[in-house]
């Protein structure tokens, strides 16, 4: 690549996240949906923004605006509790946006964890829901412990498989920490999301060999073939595989939703076609079971032990999962989020779309 | 090493599983066990070790009858239901021998999931449980999915960390899968075992930088160290370390059991003290919320497409987890279990132990 000629990309700009949320609002609201239902996505994806994880913010609404446009997700769409039981549910997403149903589907979740201790309610027809870790921390927020996770169209390889086998299938759980923030791990059972791999790619890059298998099922250092070639690996070989597997069976089978293959693309097909993506929620409510200030007292104890321990040459903190998250998180609060240029061209697109004037919302 | 001058290692042996697991009954009930309790550590031990899993089988009992003659684990300890709701509970293992506490504690959330739909059960006082995918199975033998871990003393690091931050934390699970065999999943959230480092030593060899961090904390391709300096890597990063946190979270906070470092180590102590593991146990009733058939049939589509899915150069097959167990498991079954001579050599030190004659009962 020729550096000289190519221009510097643009510096990221900072937008207040009450400003963002207010953009998400109106660009569903336009697109049909309640205001109750945007402002459901809007939290989602700002959240989801304001702890950087930009992958899965605001950079999706583009793409779930198309998918109302075309049909595959239903701006009316209402999702219901279509089966339940003391301590389970399950519910049907109606092709509503995948936001929507899931906070659905983990506040049903909380409020039977409140009576049973524990609850897992299942959800199929709904859509991709974002960043699975949202919804777990709805569960922390009210002082439980939440899991979510989410099937999805197969990208990642079984050991020894030559494509694709398994959807990268998303793993959350939150767990509150008494005065700390809430732990807060958000992840995928590939070794690096495809996106790292594009990037390389872009860059004219080798990648390890443990991210991806080409055309012939082995490892490969060429990103160049994917994805139309090739699949990710699954973290840890056999390990994320075996996740993979128990995500498709809670998320995916036990719902009633579609799995693997089943499974639609929500970005890379006419979007007229629901995806019928599969997601699960686990709620426990350890007030019942420990007095709340000592399940406090433990967590916090599990906390500052890991910060106090002996650090790697070179190491300067040690982190628990999601304080950097976290950290982000109260920065955005206070300056605004610095949006990277691929997620302001995706709002730009997304205000075209709804024929909102984008500078209006973000500087 | 010369190995003109090493002896060939001796070949393994055969033995029925019948007559293995009449073997621990007896050494167990020599140390004080009751013949039910004795029947469950038999249980646990002779089907790990027809499963493969011979390091977390029979060869563990040398050690549990050492603790309980020193009286860190109580023959005549009493597990007991310490609290509970409708879909949880804490079991105190009154350090009885783990598999007699994890058995009770996997039937009570069986039980509580099938009023319920899933049940959570904590356990506290107890000790090293074995193989944690012999209690998922017992929830997978009645039809249901079943979870299980538990948390242990630290032995793996943190990213960044410079020692053990975490235990190898297992976690398993099965699931039922209709003509199949149970999805069976048991891993550490280690990259491996310690024991394959200590093989790895033995031999001389170096070993893959993903295993362990050395004396600085920095990845090492040295296993000459381990584990009186370094510490085991967690699989695939900050994947492994955060599932690690999960497990401690669920298995050893919220049931009131210590831990990280103040769980007790059940290896190289001297026997005299409680560990105070603590373990999580999971259960879900699928077939309240689909029915059997249906719930069975989406898993053999699963199971199935997975076998025929493309392979890649020079795979034969590919399986699903628990299916390369399921197959020696058979095998042991029909043929007896060829036991590998470190095993048979911790069996007649536990023969010694007790006063029995090991060639009665194994071959």
């Amino acid at each position: 690549m020729d550096a000289q000629k190519t221009a510097p990309p643009p510096a990221p700009r900072a937008v207040s996240c009450a400003r963002l949320h207010r953009f998400v609002v109106e660009a569903l609201r336009r697109a049909g949906l309640s205001d109750a239902d945007a402002g459901v996505g809007a939290d989602v994806l700002t959240t989801t923004d304001a702890w950087g994880v930009f992958t899965h913010g605001t950079k999706c609404l583009r793409g779930y605006l198309r998918r109302l446009k075309a049909g595959g997700l239903r701006a009316a769409g209402r999702p219901r509790l279509a089966a339940e039981g003391p301590a389970w549910g399950i519910v049907d997403g109606d092709s509503a946006l995948g936001m929507v149903t899931s906070v659905l589907a983990m506040e049903t979740a909380i409020a039977k964890a409140r009576q049973c201790g524990v609850a897992y309610v299942g959800v199929r027809n709904s859509c991709h829901f974002g960043a699975a870790g949202y919804y777990a921390w709805l569960a922390a927020r009210q002082g439980m412990i939440g899991l979510s996770m989410a099937n999805d169209i197969p990208s990642v390889a079984a050991p020894g498989s030559r494509g694709g086998v398994t959807g990268s299938n998303p793993i959350s759980y939150a767990i509150p920490a008494g005065r700390h923030p809430p732990l807060l791990l958000d992840m995928s059972i590939a070794t690096v999301a495809g996106g790292k791999v594009y990037a390389a790619r872009s860059r004219g890059e080798r990648i390890p060999d443990t991210w991806l298998v080409g055309a012939d099922g082995r490892p490969t250092t060429d990103p160049g073939g994917y994805p139309d070639v090739g699949a990710l690996q699954p973290a840890a070989g056999h390990k994320g595989y075996g996740l993979a597997l128990l995500i498709e069976s809670l998320a995916g089978i036990l719902s009633g939703a579609a799995f693997t293959w089943r499974v639609g693309t929500w970005m890379w097909d006419d979007g007229t076609q629901p995806t019928h993506h599969g997601a699960a929620f686990l709620a426990i409510d350890t007030s019942v079971m420990m007095p709340a200030p000592a399940f406090a007292r433990r967590m916090e104890a599990l906390v500052e032990e890991i910060h106090a321990a002996p650090r790697a040459d070179g190491v300067e903190r040690l982190y628990v999962p999601g304080e950097m998250e976290w950290e982000r998180h109260a920065r955005a609060t206070r300056e605004g989020i610095l949006l990277p240029a691929d997620v302001t061209a995706s709002l730009e697109e997304a205000a075209a779309m709804t024929g909102l004037n984008c500078s209006e919302f973000i500087p």
